[in-house]
């Protein structure tokens, strides 16, 4: 496996098992409350995480290897999981984003991907063409700003009750980013 | 024990296991790199984590509770981890980290504080009074800002191999927050 896959597959591999330390059993005054209009609550983004598992990375990837610039990715769905989510438990949604995870690096071990195809391209609908290894990336990249974004909504919750002292905290500096 | 106690140690036990599923075994490309020139790697998060457990949250609650605003805390050094860590391997001081916390939640439990103990007040060496109340919800924030600056460090380690679909990521739009 090339040196960077190996790098991203290391991570991405942690994701669930993370995000199950952070917030399995906590209320749902931790994990369903979000930080301003328009925002992902922690039960959101893992709702995301798992739609992302369905039809975006591996999917897509499989799309690059089978068919190349010639067929466009599907246009991803960010708002999905307000729907699919609907009635289930922060626990279900984490096992169920563990088990999906699994599937996707068993299917990414399966491709036994070299460098010549991370080189490979295919034609994302808004942004153009863009290689497996960039695709790949952006997966890694994507895990990490979800888990970014989920201890920015618990923090949040704390806004006012941590100051005076939370003045020093980045994560309470910008509600939007 | 007061809801938000609860609320807030429910977190705080947390944390070790996220910060050891998200950073256990990876490589120094994702442990030891920062997000710019005076940024924090998550191997300096987990040692100013640490030096907290030692010098920050425990004793300064221990302050209030023995002397109230007669006696103010230590000043907190935020860059004493350069020193201590130093020559120490990750899963090193996320073991520490663990250890350490488990303690300060045993000590927490120990004062078995009521609601008028969280309204009890100790003076602050830049920020003035503020009451045990604050400091705990500073202690969960301050968590959640670290967690959220470790994924911060690692999604920047992939900031441009990840264009252009990283377009799309909050966490790579402000380095510095």
């Amino acid at each position: 496996m090339p040196a960077q896959l190996t790098d991203i597959v290391a991570v991405l591999r942690n994701t669930p098992a993370t995000l199950t330390a952070l917030l399995r059993d906590l209320s749902p005054h931790w994990t369903h409350a979000n930080y301003g209009p328009d925002t992902f609550s922690p039960f959101d983004v893992v709702g995301h995480l798992i739609h992302g598992e369905m039809t975006d990375w591996i999917p897509r990837l499989t799309i690059i290897l089978e068919h190349g610039v010639a067929r466009p990715f599907e246009p991803f769905d960010r708002y999905a999981m307000y729907q699919l989510s609907e009635g289930r438990t922060m626990a279900e949604l984490l096992d169920e984003f563990a088990r999906r995870r699994t599937e996707s690096l068993n299917a990414l071990e399966g491709f036994d991907l070299g460098e010549a195809d991370l080189a490979k391209t295919g034609m994302h609908p808004a942004l153009g063409v863009v290689t497996a290894r960039q695709l790949l990336s952006a997966w890694v990249a994507h895990d990490l700003n979800h888990i970014h974004q989920v201890a920015k909504a618990m923090a949040y919750q704390y806004r006012e009750a941590a100051q005076p002292i939370a003045a020093y905290l980045g994560v309470l500096k910008d509600f939007r980013s």
